[in-house]
């Protein structure tokens, strides 16, 4: 762990965002381009991502399995619009065993394909439908620009893949899944997201709709979170995925897919993270309270490291990540330290706290003297709880704040690229064809990130064309 | 889900095997050559070994990471006997984002190079050891001829890596994870194990020693079920992987490796199945109790359902893994179904039992009516609790004890030749070449299993050479 402070974020935000993901390490550069080592405090923020959407997918009735990494490259071919989006950023095996390949593997980019044909496979009738499987598992992309978390060649991911019998059940299950993201992020990361549908041109490569959603990062620019993409009967007719009606009739199922990945992490980060560095969210944060000793001699420190490890044996007792820092450094140094690292609570133990009772709790979120408090030890477990609680939903209320103080709602394209310019989310009418979408990235480096579910409702006029519109779109420069 | 009865074990074991597996629905076959998909029923299974381990990792203070998939082809030929060990089996991506890579990629078949040269940035001061990452991934061996679980081109496991800064302290790492191996095959997969060490020839590619817990298989084969690698200071030399230690001086790590994976599944199932099918462990079995409902009509239908539904609840809410199997088929059909899937024990719960608060629990590992039982449905977690323990109990003593009777004390090589063909375990004074031993396993097909870590002390004469030999090994052949 460095000592060094971290380039402050309005300085540059990027430097800012490199500076953390090293410093708190988090990651550790590999020898392979564009592939990242996840570190333990890393990946045990994703052991908590993975837990909690583990929980939503088991409890909406999904059942995991595993599908193998390598895809026949023919298999790609099969959904026209899948291959084209996908062709670029392969990697592909052509020598296994010493031997050529006759046919190229592809390593998976995502399992659309291979868990198609599968599908195809194990589904007959309408008595094997809903079809309800996620896969947890390595994907790769061979991206040009990479940056930890947030762009990989390889990265971690969760990805649903479900078949129906009708068109309102695959819709249905595209948005229930779009709601348990929305949920894990608001409940669990502290991440206060919209929910979204992309526009045709931002839409998954072979999907009919692909909802969205989309955070707000601490420089303004927006990060798509997570994806669910109602597939029509695309894969399904590429793939054969067929069952028996009721009424004896052979049907094309309709399917769905939806990811999250270890790009949630960078999220977290750019979402709370502040000039001392990382903010964890207290739910996933993978040291919750750290508990410090201060002392000023040897008997101090006998006694203080006592009342440490008893009250820390109850913490822990009550199921909470903590650690102690025993290093024999100064506290001074041990503050900045884990500040840096983003640990929630800071509990802190000295020789007159051993003889009061006492202990005192300090907040990340907070600074200074208004996030410090005198506790009492007894009951200890209860009030670190409610701090904790306290904590997450003030880092939601101050990521949701600053979402709503940088959108804007835009009536004209001169404000719209001066808002681009600037940074912020545009709430806009827009009545715009694909082209002007194009365009409007083109000219400004803002995308439409997406249509919001939660509409005004009623028409308005496009900013961009000066036409009539009937929808709402929020326009951003994104990551 | 099929209803066709399995191959008999004594007819095939083999046979027997891939019915199993398949009619089990543990398995589906995948386009890819080598390559299975891992049904939901099956990676259940491997979601309760993972969780056994990964409890045993972190108690013993061990942290996940996650190192990148690819490991440039150069790295893996800095450790020579490595090198040698995995070239036959490897995957190459040669081609990347639509260019020839100017050095290729192999998809790592296990990660000593990869995390050594970690290490090597990440460690350098005696505060830096012990280092103790473990990693959850899958790996690529192109192996010529596969079988589900046992033998598959990708598989699923963890791999331990962890740098120390004496031999001792390796030696005692590589100990630990072995019992740990054994404790969770034992405590939770109610496999017996043989912990033991492997002969040179054997052993890892690039270890010092390795240590193996071998299990026997239903057909008295043996299965190398993890292994445990003191790799010396081999890598850490390949790698440079060095400490300045508390007397300022610059020395090497001493690093241990070791794995565990998803041919465990395949050691469950060959340990504890016969011919109705699987026989799942209690604490590993994705579903421990099945509820069957038993009625003529409606009525009973109604009521008997409602009861079923109200101790389900309860048994779900003590944290076990209930299914209820509500199918208009005959009881009869579902008895057999869910004895070839291998469910602990079955709840039965017909309009008498609903009259006399009763009910019925089966016994999976103990057929007919002495596997039996009427209870009151009160208390029935603790009834349900009580029993699933009884069982896992009871399917550990049968395989140690078909393990005992299995294994014989061989003073001849003609015994020995015997056995090989008979099948069994031998157990024999063992002073013999590395040539010696290539000279038996090509003669028998049997195999230097390990040499036990419990040895009977003495000395005895060798079965092979004749010359006096001071420890004892078992042969066998294995999967």
């Amino acid at each position: 762990m460095s000592q060094q402070a971290v380039t402050p974020q309005s300085q540059d935000f990027s430097a800012w965002y490199n500076d953390v993901v090293y410093k708190a390490d988090l990651v550790s550069p590999s020898p392979v381009r564009g592939c990242l080592i996840i570190k333990p405090y890393g990946y045990e923020i994703w052991e908590g991502i993975r837990a909690g959407l583990d929980k939503r997918f088991k409890a909406t009735g999904h059942q995991n399995a595993y599908f193998p990494l390598f895809i026949p490259e023919s298999y790609l071919k099969r959904e026209a619009e899948h291959v084209e989006g996908f062709s670029p950023e392969l990697a592909v095996v052509t020598i296994a065993g010493g031997k050529e390949l006759e046919e190229p593997l592809v390593v998976r980019p995502t399992s659309e394909t291979i868990i198609g044909e599968a599908f195809s496979q194990w589904i007959q009738s309408y008595r094997d439908l809903p079809l309800l499987i996620n896969q947890w598992a390595n994907v790769v992309r061979w991206e040009l620009r990479t940056r930890p978390f947030l762009r990989t060649a390889e990265f971690l991911w969760q990805e649903g893949h479900t078949a129906h019998a009708t068109e309102a059940e695959a819709e249905a299950e595209t948005l229930q899944m779009l709601d348990a993201y929305a949920d894990f992020a608001m409940t669990e990361a502290a991440i206060p997201v919209v929910k979204g549908r992309k526009s045709d041109i931002e839409k998954f490569a072979g999907a009919l709709r692909t909802y969205t959603i989309e955070a707000m990062m601490g420089d303004k620019k927006a990060l798509q979170s997570g994806t669910s993409h109602n597939l029509g009967q695309n894969f399904a007719k590429a793939f054969n995925i067929k069952y028996l009606s009721r009424e004896n009739v052979e049907e094309f199922c309709w399917t769905t897919s939806w990811g999250m990945s270890t790009r949630m992490i960078g999220g977290i980060i750019m979402t709370h993270g502040d000039d001392k560095g990382l903010r964890l969210p207290p739910r996933l944060a993978p040291i919750q309270v750290v508990a410090i000793p201060i002392y000023k001699n040897e008997d101090e420190r006998t006694a203080v490291l006592d009342t440490v490890h008893r009250l820390v044996k109850e913490l822990r007792g009550a199921g909470l990540r903590v650690h102690i820092d025993d290093r024999e450094d100064t506290p001074g140094f041990k503050f900045n330290d884990w500040e840096m690292r983003g640990v929630p609570i800071r509990l802190e133990v000295g020789p007159k706290d051993v003889q009061n009772n006492k202990a005192v709790l300090a907040r990340r979120d907070i600074p200074g003297k208004d996030g410090k408090q005198f506790i009492s030890q007894d009951g200890i477990v209860a009030q670190v709880n409610d701090l904790l609680n306290a904590i997450h939903d003030n880092m939601l209320a101050q990521a949701t704040t600053f979402r709503e103080a940088n959108t804007h709602d835009i009536r004209t394209y001169d404000e719209f690229k001066a808002l681009a310019e600037k940074g912020g989310w545009a709430r806009v009418w827009w009545s715009g064809s694909n082209e002007d979408e194009r365009k409007v990235k083109e000219e400004t480096g803002a995308t439409l990130r997406c249509y919001p579910l939660d509409q005004p409702g009623g028409a308005g006029t496009c900013f961009y064309t000066g036409k009539p519109a009937d929808r709402v779109a929020i326009f951003s420069k994104a990551y």
